[in-house]
This record gives C-alpha cells, structure tokens and sequence, in this order.
C-alpha cells in the first residue's frame, strides 16, 4: 500500500530508485524491523515495473544487511536501526497544569519512606491478602463466565453491572438506608467516587468540610480539584459539633465530607447519637454531605450503628460513598455511589467522560461472590482475625509506648499521640531500627498533628506487631532524653 | 455500643426508658431493619439495670410488632419504616457545574436513538463478542491466578502491572517506536488515556487540532475539559497539510489529537508519506502530538504502516495511547500511554487521584493472553472476519446506495457522503423500517458533516448488513423524490 506512489525518473535504473526508495522508508521510520516486504511479484504489479528490478533491489538491499530473507516466508527489514540523537525534545516539564503539578507534588508514594523488604511497616491499611479466599474467588469467576459467556467481556453500561447495582441496592436497604428516588452507580473504588462528584459538583475556591484530621487521599483529591478544605476537629466522640456548626455558619460551603465508622486516620466510630446531631446540622444549613463509608463492615458489634444515609430517610441530602476495599480484593478496583437519581444521572455522564465504565468481569465476579454467600463468610473471618489484632496491638501499645492518648475502636489501624515527640523525628529514627508507620501530618489540613501517628495493623503478624511497637517504644525513650 | 449513654429520670420506670429509647431510635434510623439487639444479658450489664427491666421492654417492643425473636438467634428489629415525606431535599438540579452539564448535554447515549431488539443497528464498532475465544481467556485468568495468587488481587502500581507494561515496551518496539527514554501507564481504556492528558495538560480555552470529522468521544472530553476544538478538513489521503499547516501557524496550538489507522469515523489510513509530512509539520510548529492507535492492529497488509510515534525516533513530541478494545475484551477496559518518562510520572500522580490504578486481575490476564500467543491467534481471526464483513458491505453500498463517496479502507466501520440527503432525515426515515445508523454530524467539529453518516458493521452478520444496506439505499430513493 505504501509502495503505490513512486515517481520514477528517467536517468537511474529502476532497481536503484527502488532500492533508494525503500532505504529511505525504513531511514524514517515508514518501514519498522522485522516488518515484512510485499513479495517481488505483488510489488512488480503495484508499481508497474518488471519483477527483475525488486528482485534486483531486494537482493543489493540485502547484501547491504538492511534486509533478510526467511525461506519460505518472505523479505523482512533488519535491525539497524539506531537512536536519532537529534530528535524532536519538547520541555514536559514546562507543560503540566496545576492538577499534575499538584497531583505529584502531593503523591506522598514518591515523598514517602517507601516498603522495603524486612522492614516492619505500619503503614499499610490495605486487607492482608492470604485471608483472601482464593478458590471462591475462582469458583466466581468460573460461574458469572458460564452464566453470561463473552457478553461480560464486551462494552457495557456506565451506570455499572445491572445485578451489582440491584445486590447493593438491597444491601443499603439492611443498613436501613431507603433507595427510593435514589440510585447506584459503580466507580473504579472509593477514590474514583470522590474524583467524580467533585468532577461534576464543584469549582475552585468551593469550599468543603472534614474532620480533622482525615483520609489523606480525600484531601488530596479535594487540593489537585482547587477545593479549599476546611477541617473541623476530632474529639473522641467524633467530629467536635460546636467547631462544626460555627464553620457551617460562617463559610459558604458546597459539601461535608465525613467518615463515620472506623474514621482514617482516628479509627473513632461515631455514635447514633452524634450522627445525628452532626446530620441535623448540615440539614440546617442545607450542605449536603458526601459519606465515606470506609470500614463500614468491619464494624464488630452485634448493633449495626447505621451509615449518616439511613438518617436521610425520604431525604436526597446524602451521597453515599462505598467500598469493600478493605475487606475484598481491592486489586479489582470496585466501588458505588449511592445518591438521588438526578446526581446519579449526572454522574452516568460523566463516568462515560471518565473511561466508560468499571470493568464488567471484575463487576460480575463480586455481584457472583457476594450473591453466594462468600462474602458473609469473608466478614466473619476478617472481622475475627483484625479484632484479634487490634486488642493485641492496644496491649502492646500500653506496654511500650504510653502515649497521650489512643483512637481507635477496631478495624485495621489504631492512633496515637505522644506528647512531646514529633512524629516526623519518630520516623526517622524508627526507620534506622527498621519500623515505618505513618506521620500524623499527611492527614492534617493544617499541619497540626504532629506528635500523632497511625498504625496499620492488616498486614503485619502478631509477633511483627509486638516487635514493631516495643522498638517504636524504646525510640521515643531515647527521643525524650535526647530532648531533655 | 450505641447503648452505653442512656441517662436514665427518677420519675418513670426503668422498662419503660429503655424501651422509649429503642423506639426513638429506630424513628431516627440509629437502629436498622433486620439490625439485631444486644442479648438481654448483655445489654443489662451495658446499662447497670436489672436484666428484667431489659427483658420487658423488649417484650413489649415485640407486642407492638417493633421488635421480633427468633429463636436460637435473638431479638432483631422489625421492618416497619416508612418514607419520611418530609425529608430534606437538595436542589441537585442545579448543583452542578460545567463539566457535569456538559458531560450530561453531550452524552449521544442519552440522546440518540438507542438499540432495540430486532433493529439493523450500523451503529456499534465494538467487536464481535462471538469471535472472542472464551477458553483461552478462562485458561489466561487460571494461569495467571495459579501464578500470582492473592497479590493480583491486592492493591497494585498506579502505573500498572509490571510483566504487562513490559510486553507492551516490547510490543511497541515491533511497531517500530523506540522506547528510550519513554515509559507506559496503563489506563482504562482509550478514553481515561486521552482524560487523563487533558487533566494534567491543558487548561480552559487551550487549542487542540483534530481531523475533522473526528471520533466523537475525543470531542466530548476535549468539550467537558473547556478546550477549543479546532477541526482541519479530512481528504482521501487523510488529514490537510496545507490547512493544517495554516492553523498551526496561525493559532496557538497545545496539541495536536490524530487517529491515523482507519480513522473513526472515516476508515482513512493515513499514509506513509503524508504521516511523515504530518509529522514535520507538528515538530516545526513544536505541537505535540496526541496519537490514537485505535484500529491500528486491524491493518491487513502484509507491510505494516509504522505509528506516527515511531516517526518520532530519538524524540519525545509523540504521545501514543494504544488499546486492544476493538479485538479483545472492551469489557475489561484496559489501554495504555506511551511518553516521555516526564509525561509517565506527572500522569502516575494523577492515576493516583483519579483511581489508584486499573484492575490488577484484569492487567493480568491481558498479560497472559498476549504472552500465550492467544492474541495473535485472535488478531488473524478478527482480520479475515471483518475483511469479508467491509467487502461485502462496498459491494453492497455500490449496489445498493452508490454514494457520492465512500471513504474506509477496512475496519469496523465505512463513512459515505450522500449529496443532497441529511443525514438526521435518512436516521428518521431509515428508523422506521428497522434500520439504524450513525450520523455524521456526530464527528463534526463544526456542525458540517450533515450528508454524511458511519455504517459500523463489526456485530452484523453478512444477511443483516446487507438487508440493511438495501433499507438504506430504498429509504434514499424516497427522499430523494420527495426533495424534487
């Protein structure tokens, strides 16, 4: 096809033009290596030459080590190719807006300590994967593939997985959450939930407000968004209502943004009775509240305390954000939004701006797990075995460290603050003993949180969490004398 | 938990407290439908009451159908609720901004006619879900599971799964594209690829120079992210280098977006020459270029046109985002970009904001159905099938309508122009008999485009096309008649 267009002149002989031709081709790129030559006699037709001149051509370009030959299956170009010093180099560094510079200056995977092997870390909230059940997981994945064939490998509705969408539905109906006039819409996980109301709901300078401190992703996508974040501070009861309703008073702000349950990184659940109040509130001055429900299932009790949704009964005032990231596979990417139809609406179009839409295996495989019964079955195991975690590490905590104070309920880390000991010199220090957590400041909005940190428990034995927390103990002991 | 703060009055009896407070509790959605209640035992101990006084206000909550027990399993609570008419309603109307209206105004899902059973539809160029081999992609997912286990399905890189993004440096190595200096992010598909350079690139009111027509989706995100399309007319060779030349010249220009390989929706590939001149072009005006290697793994012959990307030897002006969607699994959504290492670490923080990253299960099964040689199995089979399906479908247009062009050298779809026919008029009429199709004014930039319209044939049977086609060229006649 590329071949159609030479002009041959009169004064060289046609295999040489030809051979010029071609070298030229391959000299910018138009041939690639070890892409194949149309055969002599297709070539011949095409260009309307005797098939002696591209036999002729072939054969120099050959002797010339720019072509080779596999007998029996065609011409072919060599690698010779080498790198064009002289290129075109356009100054990326120039170009990036105040998102991607703010997204990587913020990226606290490249500012951060990372994972090394045989380090004892404390900053993974993520799910210990060997309490994955593996042959379930299969057995999903074997089913949903049997029941819907290639169908659930090809495009799909942005909306999500219609049988996903109808199972959490009704599940947002047992946590005493009404769906009426309100619908679901599958994300990419929690983070993509956010990513896409602040997307389509909000404009720089707009203000929202959070507990402070809070899940550092959330803040992060509310800064690269132009969003300025007020925060409100935590007490032990949850988000201080006072703070709360002086800063609903006196700003306009456009969203709340609050995670009730197992709060990152306080691990506080709020009370029945504050949520109320704190709901009320943002009632009363009509900012609607965007709900994390991070940690949700992991709640122990025989009580279900009911997500700040369930209070918005024949409301629209709450987007509801959820996930089983911490309990199930997040690798797979999958989480929902649960809100009134009109933002739901909205945000159908806006995912299909986005990438169209979550993976349909992935969507079919949970929908088959959690129709099973796998995932009762999961809860139970992860609640029991993070539990046991958690009371262990709360015993290690009061044997080595002492601290000011502990947050934290259950779930998959614990807080802590120590008077008098910076958390990012902690840091350091345990780092050369060969134990990382997380520095209380990443989840500030306003660089207090110094003496605190967290400690992820999820992935990390029992005997690494004892040995972890004596020897973050024995540092803070060389820190205080050092600082007297 | 949430029972611990009743404070109980002197005046009224202890019973009758507690059961007051249940009761508010559920009025106010503390207490959830199905939600089980402490054991009696255990809630007396919780309160410092008498056992019995938790036994009789439970028994009376029963007698009022607010509670039931089930034997062997406790006292849960009844579903009684109903919607509270009063709730508090958001006017999320007209919340929100930009982005969300125009994604919404924009979105041809909600506005164009849609698939209906029994419908000739010429409108999808999604692939043909029944040429995908469901047994290699089952044997893809046991191997790599069987390989990785539960860490696939942990939380990954944002820049994807490693053995993938290798292959994919390889895979682009065969296309000719030097890799040095360059890396690869996965992405969700084409779409979150272009989403994501938009995001961290460009900023309202920048300039972007596309073929016009162009694929429609890439406007849309280019609308909803404020920038100014600027189209430059579609020849038979492919895009216009004199009136490219002039607008790169004139205007200041931030990119350039091209889809050289069958074209969407012209099915025009560009060819050597012109990609070469194009090229040129780009690099004297210092405009990178955004390229679409959609289709591009469809080409039949046997001498493969390099990607403008491998133009670009020793360079960093190409930015190429690459997807198997129209051959393998859309469902799965997996694409990727191709750039100046710079570019990959600004758009791995911004992953990061937007996702975390794509599905790891996904990444890797993609990765073992490549390295299985599945895929070039799959490549040769599409090929020959769609081939016949756009042979087949000329000789039906040439038949059947015999437009004033028809432009598309294969692939999964054909553009024609029918002079003095409106497209949206032949929609209307073509709809009644049972026939639909994409109207060029879709792809347009600039409202023109209006008597042309794209024929995508990859789902239809050869039976289907052509009846369709036959509808077509009938409904014409009329309209042609009419218009006299």
């Amino acid at each position: 096809m590329i071949f159609s267009k030479i002009d041959f002149n009169d004064e060289e002989p046609l295999y040489l033009q030809i051979e010029n031709y071609i070298r030229s081709m391959i000299d910018s790129n138009l041939l690639v290596s070890n892409g194949k030559l149309p055969a002599t006699r297709e070539l011949s037709k095409l260009l309307g030459v005797s098939r002696n001149s591209v036999i002729t051509a072939y054969e120099n370009l050959e002797e010339k080590g720019i072509l080779y030959t596999v007998k029996g299956r065609g011409t072919f170009v060599s690698e010779v190719k080498s790198i064009n010093e002289d290129g075109w180099k356009v100054s990326w560094s120039e170009k990036a807006n105040d998102y991607g510079n703010l997204a990587e200056k913020l990226d606290i995977v490249k500012s951060e300590i990372p994972w090394e092997k045989n380090l004892i870390s404390f900053k993974s909230i993520s799910p210990d994967g060997e309490l994955f059940d593996m042959e379930e997981f299969k057995k999903a994945f074997l089913n949903r593939i049997s029941v819907e064939g290639h169908k659930i490998l090809n495009y799909g509705y942005a909306k999500g997985y219609k049988p996903l969408i109808e199972h959490l539905l009704k599940y947002m109906n047992t946590k005493g959450v009404d769906t009426i006039g309100k619908d679901i819409i599958i994300t990419n996980g929690f983070t993509e939930g956010l990513e896409m109301i602040l997307t389509a709901y909000t404009n720089k300078g707009d203000k929202i407000i959070c507990e402070n401190p809070t899940h550092n992703t959330a803040i992060k996508i509310m800064k690269v968004h132009g969003v300025e974040v007020v925060g409100v501070s935590m007490t032990e009861e949850g988000i201080d209502t006072n703070e709360l309703e002086e800063k609903l008073k006196s700003n306009d702000i456009k969203f709340g943004y609050l995670i009730p349950s197992y709060h990152n990184p306080t691990g506080i659940v709020m009370k029945g009775e504050r949520r109320y109040s704190v709901y009320n509130l943002f009632k009363k001055y009509n900012v609607p509240i965007i709900e994390d429900g991070f940690n949700e299932e992991l709640l122990y009790n025989s009580t279900h305390v009911s997500p700040i949704a369930a209070l918005d009964n024949g409301g629209s005032g709450v987007v509801y954000i959820g996930s089983f990231s911490k309990i199930l596979f997040p690798g797979i990417r999958v989480g929902w939004i649960l809100a009134d139809k009109n933002v739901i609406d909205i945000l159908e179009s806006v995912k299909r701006c986005k990438n169209i839409h979550t993976s349909f295996l992935d969507q079919g495989i949970l929908y088959e797990y959690l129709r099973s019964g796998a995932f009762e079955k999961q809860i139970k195991k992860v609640r029991k075995v993070y539990k046991e975690k958690y009371e262990f590490a709360i015993k290690c905590i009061n044997k080595y460290i002492n601290p000011t104070f502990i947050w934290g309920e259950g779930g998959l880390h614990i807080y802590i603050r120590i008077e008098g000991v910076d958390s990012r010199q902690l840091l350091e220090e345990c780092y050369k003993e060969g134990v990382i957590f997380t520095p209380g400041d990443i989840f500030s909005v306003d660089d207090s949180c110094k003496e605190c940190l967290r400690l992820g428990l999820s992935r990390l034995s029992i005997e690494e969490i004892e040995q972890g927390i004596k020897i973050i103990g024995e540092v803070i002991k060389n820190l205080k004398i050092i600082n007297i």
